[in-house]
């Protein structure tokens, strides 16, 4: 159901998760640890909503891409996956449709 | 190459584009408009890395998965799709790994 | 030094923690709790970057605002006030100049 | 009514708007433009989100600090100044109390 594309990502990002920081991008992320990582997604979703307000499409799928990505690099710093996500995506459409999360009395 | 759950979430999405306000909360989403839909993706940006500070898992997949959904909201907002997400970071893969990002000039 | 309308707001923010949560948007703010209050700190600093890149100098000023009275609920939620902040703003101005942040190791 | 320290800030931030962009920190932020200012101000949010999280006081006061900092380099931008923001804090105390945010239409 997971998009081999995410599924292949979280299996190189997870080999990251033990090599030289300075390898790679993502090992020295990994490497800085869980802040640096949340200031990435932080990073992210601000330059998404500035892609959007510039109302540049290429640039916003750019910034959605590396959005979804520091997601699934947050992800693997907590032994989770991708596919943790797509199954709750799909809970949610299964039970009660894309509006389930309106009704949650959480949300928002 | 995108999940199905993915493509039948953008689907969805992209039906309740035209569909009264007061149909479903993605609906009222649309019609309130961009800044409304920003909003929510700041705003659970916010709620992932709150989340990650739990060290909360099952939270953090939520949050997750509510940052992604709204993401597609937005992509569904400009006539994007999951699969354009998707095929970004399948090309980053495919032309020079995951730590493509590091090596833009633009990235930091 | 700092301004009278901000210790002012932080009297006033001080003596809403205890008051019922019905009396006020702030007491109310106050009894959901720190993740309440944290939510509104992402979504106005969201709010301040979309005013900017709409070019709309009066909703900027109102959104920063907004974006300053949330900090110091904030700041009021952890036993803090705005004296604190600007003598931190202060210090720097003082000791190295506006630019101290620059030098900082942890800066970026 | 504005503090001193936040006069003589903006002071010399507007005088580093002229500035060589390799003479000082904001010079440099500022020749880079709004996109970067904007990126600054969301990931100072970001990081007094975490401090927050954290329990770590020192911590929040400066990150505080640093988001109100870059907030004014942003006003700087667009030509504004902290006493325009004081200015609609005291418009709001004056009015109707700190609670106006809350009547208006538009908040959330």
């Amino acid at each position: 159901m997971t998009p081999d594309v995410l599924k292949t990502l979280a299996d190189t990002l997870e080999a990251r998760r033990e090599a030289s920081p300075h390898s790679s991008y993502v090992a020295s992320l990994f490497h800085k640890g869980e802040d640096a990582i949340l200031k990435k997604v932080a990073e992210e979703a601000a330059e998404t909503i500035m892609a959007s307000k510039d109302k540049d499409k290429l640039h916003l799928v750019r910034e959605t891409a590396d959005l979804w990505f520091h997601s699934m690099v947050l992800l693997a710093f907590h032994g989770l996956r991708p596919e943790d996500v797509i199954m709750e995506l799909h809970r949610r459409e299964g039970i009660s449709g894309i509006d389930e999360k309106a009704s949650r009395p959480t949300a928002d």
